[in-house]
């Protein structure tokens, strides 16, 4: 998609796993949002995805190897949509933070945390992925907001703007909070402006 | 504990089934907290607290009831604990409302939220119980911040720090995250600090 490679890179056969991949791990984050992980089996994801068990294995050995490359995939299409947006005043740039956690990523990626946090198998692979998902949307922040992290106090100021759109992504999974985080959206966004000068 | 009743009120038999079903309710809260819902039946909690299965199910006839009761009661175990703090600082504050989303009683909450979005049995009850312990903390963060809700933004502004706290509370499930949030937390009571006055 909008990758350009030379016609002898790519054959026919590789575009097709290319795609199955790619319908597998969109069913996985999906599979997951809905379901939770302990409804969320490789047969369950592959029926989803129109693809055979024996295939998504192929892919995919494991329901570790699925589930967390399912969450790393669409991490980065929307860190990629982010860092594509047009630069706007901060005020969106934080509405546009806060979306990333909310809809089906947000809470595929919510389940798989709290299912790491009780099997020992799941919790060194979600941790490493969430340290580097965090990492990597801390820096589109700072680039987006225009942030100057050599100032005291601008890293710490980044953070705790990312840690409230977690937490304003939980605030929605049980129920649709829109209205309510639209206001508290746009009264952090004014203070934040005052805080980043 | 600590509440004085006349004598006549209570027999010692109340007495031991007062404090059954706080072993209950507290080895709930732990069990949930470890082993998530799935990993938390009525009969593991009631091993876990050294009471019979008929006995728990005399108290909580469902699973539902016991769960929700279980977050309940420790909800209201730290609101309690919260409003007696003696009034210091806002940063004091700031910090002793974030501690309310780390430890086991937060981690036995998610796990219930989670399990909620997934279970039409448990979503009702969960979602009322959310909304009913989110007031109540709001109404105490008031409180204790000295905030004056009848000024444009303060009511949001409030809003938006438990709804980072329980994104700090989310980011500590599967590292220890306490220096970063240490350091986040200073920060943003400073910001809170400029913003309500």
């Amino acid at each position: 998609m909008g990758v350009v490679t030379p016609p002898t890179d790519r054959t026919p056969k590789q575009d097709r796993s290319r795609a199955t991949r790619r319908r597998l791990l969109e069913a996985a984050v999906a599979c997951l949002a809905e379901h939770g992980w302990a409804g969320s089996t490789v047969s369950v994801v592959a029926e989803r995805a129109g693809v055979s068990r024996g295939a998504a294995q192929h892919h995919f050995p494991t329901r570790e190897d699925l589930f967390t490359a399912a969450v790393e995939y669409v991490a980065e299409e929307r860190s990629a949509a982010l860092r594509a947006l047009p630069v706007q005043g901060r005020a969106d740039v934080v509405a546009a933070l806060v979306d990333l956690y909310t809809g089906p990523l947000f809470r595929a990626a919510l389940q798989l945390w709290v299912a790491a946090s009780n099997e020992a198998q799941l919790r060194p692979r979600v941790t490493e992925l969430e340290a580097r998902v965090g990492r990597e949307t801390h820096r589109i922040a700072v680039e987006l907001l225009a942030a100057d992290e050599t100032k005291p106090g601008v890293r710490e100021t980044v953070q705790g703007l990312l840690d409230m759109a977690r937490g304003l992504g939980l605030a929605n999974v049980l129920t649709d909070d829109t209205a309510r985080r639209r206001r508290v959206v746009a009264q952090w966004a004014a203070l934040l402006e005052d805080a980043l000068g």
